[in-house]
């Protein structure tokens, strides 16, 4: 019997002894990871739907249920034929929500009748957490500075590429934020960073922020720290209409 | 004279002296940046058009104009319904054109009649440069180890969610692809980076790949250097379907 | 008179009308940031000695203040002639205290009679935040495998050079670390970074880490999200001597 | 004895069948990665020498074997004890040999004497790639703007502590600098990176450079795309002193 299993035991160490001498091979099942299962998500039936996991922030007939005026009022800007419209001088509108990551899907037009030039036309913008602004502008056939048209992250960020469509069609931005870390000091450990489709075509490919926006002077490098904060969207006093917006929590 | 000059002298050091004062203001033009003019792309008229600036690389028709098998005879997958088939056995298919950095629109089908499961139901791959494959799987009620399903950078990083569609039904990849940049000795000085939409919904945020997939054991550290590479799509026995394939390179 | 200082607010005047036909000019100053002052730290006499702002981890005396082993009894490890020696088979040695981001001198000295070889000779190593090692290895003339040497993130980043000195000579290692920061799902929002300079040359520079240390198979993906953590200074039954550890909190 | 074997042999399959359904388990040595071989290099005596594959740019007495002036010429400054101190009015000093990313090691010295206050004390600067100020400024008991100190990227990051000692004493700077790599249009694919060690506590923590240090401004995004440069000291007016001079190219 333990010869038996002595010369078991040796064929075993040979193997061993092969398995040193060899380089030791990997098997497929080794680099499988199954858990935790991946949560299913429904996609809309068009980009322009809201996937099953998104928060619906406007669908073209409720805006008091999302948004707020920035004191919190009732927002001023005209709800007609499924969009929103920017009523000049009533400001901006901002969501109730708060977010920090996340994936939003906004559809814009500015107005069919061209009116102003450079910044003068079709300018409106979407801030993230409040504090980044999206540019939303008319470049259609309208130079401005390149840090400054639509697409860019105002004052920071030119868009890869001009992808306006003409003034009066519907226009979508596919934005993925991801909010900042902060340090202790109020300094950004990780900056925002962001990426922009518009209409489509890759605008922004996963830029840093330096700071919030500034219209005047470089970014603020010392800025109170924040949390989760809402979508603001612009009123400059063109009259720009907005639809089909939703988000998705990252 | 001398007198008058000095107090204007002295006046002109007074202002001096205040602004070291007050902190000196800038003005908005001082951050406007104009040149060089931002380049104007047509987008398409639907997410699925390319845009003006893209390289159809399938529309629908014609393979051989853009695609070889691997030994650059002519693809053997099947064209038909504006779309192209794999046909098992004829192996992958590749472009002729080469690629660095690109965002790159492609549809994918997987058979509407379900067979197999796991690994292997509705299985094929899009190979990012040759290296880096982004899977196609049918993972619609299909189960399989999370980096390996549907929207995952293969055995690397899993999708943030699965956003399958129903097989047989039409689904959407928009992949934005930043090449390696190398070392001398043929380490990464930059990984690749990849984000992916499919079917509108976020499922790789710029995940960086640790080198080319490998089905067998980690990713190795060690590569050969490479520049521009093509586009190849797998045949991995199942037959899915691709259309509407274009390429805008970054 | 008049005529002089005339001609003088006219050229002026020129001057800033010119201005605003020309881009706007930025001053120097408009570009210093003067608050908040910066922090005064008094550096050491030499670089073996701790700066003004650092805790003094082992002063080459007192190892029971700062140190425990791993059950929190007291460390068994030897203290003699202003270092402390590895004491086969007592454990880990650990801080009281717990760390996130840091930068930590540490000088260490395997032993001047060599014995073993590979892995098997003056091995130690260094837990940043008790997970994450440097190697101590005497690797003079003493080959094993590149991502397990001397100055390696183990089995993770082999150094970028050997600058290993002679058993019983005394090396140091500057660390800087910065933490982890952690998604919901405990995965990495930003992985621990390391650069590493031993002996005064860079062995790291600023290399990611994939996951906790693993002796065996690859990083984990899910560990558990964790908060500051300690030092640990491992017993690989060699005796290995470390002196002048100190270390400053970013 | 068959019934032994037998046994042994079920209990054998058992534990297959057993590790089948249980994750597969990898073994310590598939993680081992051997070649290349890590090159070897010998420290310096002490953090001042130079390792052995370092290129000794000033020993302390030989100025004119690595550096000239701006325009080619013999380099005006003065040697004497051991060190080279900038002389009035003559102009920079630069490197004959390009770099790109690299490890520096410098020693410098402002005057014993002090003279002047803010950015007039003790100011030099030692410019990476003839483009990327390291600020030399005399800040013990001085202050300045913070993003002009010693140790910092001049205009650019301040320094993470002012750890400066007193005039007339030496300091050291250990400089770890990633060149930036280019994109087609003159932008930066990946930003210039640096660390620096102020005797020997860290001022920068791998901070990435916005562009070339600018005076006056902001810095500019579109610059000429550069291939390796050299090492610039400067002379603005002050006699400071440098020694000790290595550098690695990494």
């Amino acid at each position: 019997m333990r010869n038996y299993i002595l010369t078991f035991l040796l064929l075993f160490s040979a193997v061993v002894v092969m398995a040193q001498e060899e380089p030791v091979k990997m098997k497929p099942e080794m680099t499988e990871i199954w858990d935790p299962e991946v949560s299913v998500v429904t996609p809309g039936e068009t980009p322009a739907d809201a996937p099953s996991d998104a928060i619906v922030l406007f669908d073209g007939v409720d805006l008091e249920s999302e948004w707020t005026s920035a004191d919190g009022a009732k927002p001023g800007w005209t709800v007609e034929d499924g969009c929103v419209t920017v009523k000049k001088g009533t400001g901006v509108i901002k969501t109730k929500r708060v977010f920090e990551d996340f994936q939003l899907h906004i559809e814009w037009r500015s107005p069919a009748e061209v009116v102003g030039e450079s910044q003068g036309r079709g300018n409106s913008g979407i801030f993230l957490q409040e504090l980044y602004e999206v540019q939303v502008l008319d470049n259609y056939d309208n130079r401005t500075y390149r840090n400054g048209q639509a697409g860019s992250l105002y004052k920071q960020h030119p868009p890869l590429v001009n992808v306006c469509k003409k003034p009066g069609q519907w226009q979508t931005y596919d934005i993925i934020y991801t909010a900042p870390r902060f340090n202790e000091d109020g300094t950004y450990f990780t900056p925002p960073t962001v990426t922009v489709l518009q209409n489509g075509v890759l605008v922004q490919n996963n830029v840093k922020l330096r700071g919030p926006t500034e219209y005047i002077g470089i970014p603020e490098y010392f800025i109170e720290k924040h949390g989760p904060k809402g979508i603001v969207l612009q009123d400059h006093g063109n009259p720009v209409s907005f639809r089909n917006i939703w988000i998705r929590e990252l």
